[in-house]
C-alpha cells in the first residue's frame, strides 16, 4: 500500500511541490533529495515539523539511489529562469543535469515527472537518458498554462475556474497555443458567449503566455502554482485517476508527431500518460501546433548537436 | 460568518444530504426539521455524536420557523417514489406538502433547494407558493442525471468522471435529454471518439433515464447519490462558487422557455441560480427540450387545475 | 497500491460506513456484499452514481469470496438492536451469523472490523471462528462511546470536540466505564476544571451509556455516528496511522485480561490493533473494568454453552 | 459570509501561511500586502494561477488600509532570524516595524495574528500599539514548538502525531518549557510509558528548543511548519472552533502573570484567544514558567526603554 514520492531538487519549486503534495494527502512517503544534502535535510525537517497538520506521510531526506523505491519521482533540479531570459535560454545548463539524473533512473519501475524548464525538451532528454517508455516520463508541460487560462477566463466570464473547459497545448513556452475552437462553458462554445471577441482571445492568450514572466519580474521566480499543478499530477498517478491532463510527453504518432515532447490532452493513470487524445482543432490551431513542434525539435537539436 | 443550512424532511434523502454536507465542511450549522419531530431530533443526535470526524458544525433539530435564519433551506419533505410508479405519479401528494412549506417561506432571504420528486414541478410550486425570485428557488433537477452520465461515460471510456464534459437537461425524469452534440472529453467531441456509436448514445441515455428505477427496484429508494449531489449544490451556494450546474429553476426566457421549471446549465453563486446559459444544441436536442418543457407544463397544469 | 475495503452487510449501518469511507477518500475500492444480493447491488449503484463528488474509488457489489482480496473487511451483518432490548439481547441471533462469516475468513491476510452488536462478544466469536491473530480482528467497541463523550463534554465545557482528551473503555454497552481520573483539556485535569462536579461525571457517563437507546427511541436505529467512527478506523488501518483508538479486541494480558474482547486504548496501524496500552486508572476505574470484563465473559459463555 | 484573511509581509513565511491557508479552504479571500508592493502582487498572481487546485478563494494584493476589512490579519513582516543569532537579537529591528503596523490597526474589529519573531515580545508590542483587547492579538507562540514536540514524540514512541497529548509553554525561544508532568498518550502518563527516562525528556526538550536553529543552519530559514501552524490557527479563528492551542497573548492573571505575552493553553474561537487555561504543573515547571516570563519581561523592557 506504499505510495512513495521522491523529489529531486529542493529549491523553491521542489518544496512547493512538496507542501502541496502533503496537503493533498496522496503520498504515504515523501523523500527529498538535493545536490546540497543539508538543504534537502533542512526542508524535510521543516516539513516534518508540521506533521500534525496534514494527512500522515513520512517526510525525510534521501539519497539519490533511494529514489528507485518510489512510485513517482519528481525532477525539479536545475536552475530557475531569470528575468529577461526565455525558457529556452535555460536549456543547455539544465539538459546536462537532467541527462545525468536520467541515466541514474534507467530501469526505474515508476513514473518520472519533469518540472524543470524548459520542460518539454528536458522531458525528451530524460526519456532518452533513462530509456523509460514515453508514457512514464511526463513533463508538467502546459498543465500550468491551462490552469492559468482557466483562472483568467473564469475571472473574465464570472464563472468558477472548475467550470471552464479549455486547453493550452504544445510547448510550455512562447509557441504554445490555446484551443479556442473547442473551448466551452456549460455547453456554450466560448465563441458563442455573449460579448466574446477575437480581441479577447488574443489578449488572454498573451496573458497566459507571459504570466510566468510577469510573476518572475515581481518576485524573481514562480513556485506556488507549479507546486499545486504538480501535486494534482501526482494525485492522478498515485490514485490511478485517469483524468485528462495537458501533460508533456514524447509523442509517438498523435497528431502526426513523433519523437518530440510536448503537451496534448492525455489520460493519466497508474501507468503514466497512457493515452494521448487527438482534440478537434481548426486549421489555425493545427498550424500552431505544427509550429510549436518545430520550435521544440529545433531546441532539442541544439542540445543534441 | 454564519453559513446555516436547514433541511426540511429527514427521511433517507434528507439525512443523506445532511451527512454529505457535514463531510463537505461547508456549513457552520445544520438544522433538521421533520413533521415527525422525534425523528428529526434522533437524526440530529446521531449525526452530532460523530462530531469528532467532520469539520465543526452545529447539528440540531429545529422548528420550522427557525429555517428562515438559514442561508439555504433544503426541502426533502414528501414521500419517495415507489417501485413501478413514474416520478409524476408522486406529484399530487407532494405538491400539497411543498405548497404549504413554500407559503411559510414567503419573504425568506436565502435560497431554497428542492429535492423532493417530481422535482421540476415542485420547484415551480415552491416558487409560486413562496413568491421568491426564480433564481432563489432551485431544484436539484438533472444534476443527478448529469452525475450518473459522467460516471457511466467515464466507465465506458476508461476516463475519470471529472474529465467528462456532458450534460443532461430538461426534466429530471423520462423526458430528459442528453446533449450529445456538445459532449466532449479532453477537447475530443464524443462523436469523434474512436468506436463511438449512435447505439452507445441510445444505450447510455436509457441507462441514465432508468437509473433511479434500477436502484429503487433493488433497495427500495435512492438516497446516497442525491445526497452527494445536493451537498455539492449547497457548497456552490454557500461559497458563492459560480459553478455551472444543471439545476432546475423557473425559466424566464432562456431557450425560449417561460414559466416552466426545468434544468439548463446555470451559474450558481451566492445569490442562487443567477445566470442561465443557452448551450449549443442540434435540431434533435432542441426538439427534445421543447418536448420536455411541454411534458412539465402539462404536469404543472394537472396540479394547478 | 490497492486499498480495498469490503463491507459485509449493507443495511443502514453498512451503507453509512460506506458513504463516510468514500468521503474520507482512503479506499481505492469499496466492495459491498449482502445476503440480499440485489440490495448490495442497489446500494453500490446508488453510491457509484455520486462518483463525481468523492475521491476516486471503485464501488461495486461483490461475492463473499472476493472479500479475501481486501485489505480490510468490515462486518456489519446481522440485525440491529430494537427499542427496549439490551445489546446483549441481540447476541444469540448475531453470533451464528458472525461465526459463519468468520469461518469463511480463515487465513485472510488483512484486518476484520466488527461493527455488529453486541460488538465485543462478536469480536471474540469472529476471532475464534476465523482463527486470525487477535490484533487483526477489531471491534469498533467504545470508539463510538468515546466520540459521544468528546462531543458532550465539548458542548458542556465550551471547547472543541478535538481538544477533549478522555476515553470510554470496557464493554460497548451498559458496563462501560469513563476514565475520569485521566481526563483532561489542554493540560487541565477535568477534575480541576472550574465548576466540575461528581454530579457532572455521573450525568455525562449516563448520557453516553444511554445515547444509543435515545437515538433508537427517536429514529429506530443508529447509523450515522457509527459510520463516521468506522471510517476513521479504516483510515488508520489503510494508512498505517498508528493512532490510539479505543477499539475492542481479544485481550492477551493487558490490564490482566485474557481471552475477553473489550476496548482498551490501542495503537492501530497497518497490522491492526498492534499495541494495547495500559492507561492510568484509579481503584474505582480498575474495579469497573474488571466488572465489565466479567459481564462480557458471562455473555460469551452464554453463547459458547 | 465573508471570511477574509489579510497577510502583511509576503516573505517566505507569509507566503507559506498563504499556501497552507488556501489548501485548508477556510478563507473566502486572501489579501496580501508587502512594503515591496511588486512582490506582494507577484505572490498573489502566482497563488491565483493555481486556483483550480484549492477551494474557491479570492487571492490578490491589497493596500495596508484594506486590511481592516479582514476578519483576521496575519503579521509576518520584519526580517527572519539569521544563523547564529538568538530570537531576541531580532527584537529591536522588528519591534519598530510591528509598532507601526499596530498603530495602523487601532480600532480594528478582527483578530491580529503575529508570526514575526521574537513573537512573544512583538505580540505585546502589537497589543500596546494597536490598543486592541489582549484576546484579539495572538502570537503563534509555542504552537510550533508543540507541533514539533508531537512530531518528535510520535516518532520516538511509534504513535501517530495526533495521539500525543503534550504541550510546550512560555516563550517561543530558549526559555520555553515542556509540560512533561501532564504529557500522556492514550491515557498513559508519559512518565509511566515503558522505557521512558529523564534522559529522553532532556533530549527531546533540547531537540524542540534547537529545531529552528537546526533548520536555519541547513536551509537558511524556517517557513513550512510555521505556515502550517498558522493556517490551523486561522481555521480556529474563522470557524470559531474553540480548540485549545498554545498561542501567545498578553496575560491578564492566568498563572499569576500580568502584562507579559507568552503561551499558555488557550481556547481559540471567533473572538480570539478567549479563555486562558491554567494547566497542572509540578514545581519545576512552575519555576520554569516564571523564569520564562522574567526573560520576556526583560526583553520587553529592553525595547520600551
Amino acid at each position: 500500500m506504499h505510495r512513495r514520492v521522491g523529489i529531486i531538487g529542493t529549491g523553491s519549486v521542489g518544496t512547493s511541490v512538496a507542501v502541496s503534495t502533503l496537503h493533498a494527502g496522496v503520498a504515504s512517503a515523501l523523500w527529498l533529495h538535493d545536490l546540497n544534502a543539508a538543504r534537502a535535510e533542512g526542508e524535510a525537517m521543516d516539513l516534518a515539523h508540521g506533521a500534525a497538520f496534514y494527512p500522515p506521510c513520512e517526510v525525510r531526506s534521501a539519497m539519490l539511489a533511494e529514489m528507485r523505491e518510489c512510485q513517482v519521482v519528481v525532477v525539479a533540479a536545475g536552475r530557475n529562469s531569470r528575468p529577461g531570459e526565455t525558457r529556452l535560454d535555460l536549456l543547455r545548463d539544465n539538459a546536462r543535469v537532467i541527462a545525468t539524473i536520467g541515466q541514474g533512473l534507467a530501469g526505474f519501475g515508476g513514473t518520472v515527472v519533469l518540472v524543470t524548464n524548459p520542460v518539454d525538451v528536458l522531458t525528451l532528454v530524460m526519456q532518452q537518458a533513462s530509456g523509460l517508455p514515453p508514457e512514464r516520463v511526463l513533463g508538467t508541460g502546459t498543465m500550468l498554462d491551462t490552469a492559468r487560462l482557466h483562472q483568467m477566463l473564469g475571472a473574465e466570464l464570472g464563472v468558477a475556474t472548475q467550470s471552464i473547459h479549455a486547453q493550452v497545448l504544445g510547448e510550455h513556452g512562447d509557441s504554445e497555443l490555446v484551443l479556442w475552437s473547442g473551448a466551452q462553458v456549460g455547453g456554450v462554445p466560448l465563441r458563442q458567449w455573449a460579448g466574446w471577441t477575437p480581441e479577447a482571445e488574443a489578449r488572454l492568450a498573451h496573458a497566459v503566455r507571459v504570466a510566468a514572466y510577469e510573476v518572475i519580474q515581481r518576485k524573481g521566480a514562480t513556485n506556488h502554482a507549479i507546486g499545486l499543478v504538480t501535486a494534482r499530477l501526482l494525485q492522478c498517478l498515485l490514485r490511478g485517476e485517469r483524468r485528462v491532463l495537458t501533460v508533456s510527453r514524447v509523442q509517438q504518432g498523435a497528431c502526426g508527431l513523433h519523437g518530440v515532447a510536448l503537451s496534448l490532452p492525455t489520460v493519466v493513470g497508474a501507468g503514466g500518460g497512457v493515452q494521448v487524445l487527438v482534440p478537434q482543432m481548426d486549421a489555425t490551431e493545427q498550424a500552431a501546433l505544427a509550429h510549436s513542434a518545430q520550435v521544440l525539435q529545433a531546441a532539442a537539436a541544439s542540445v543534441a548537436g
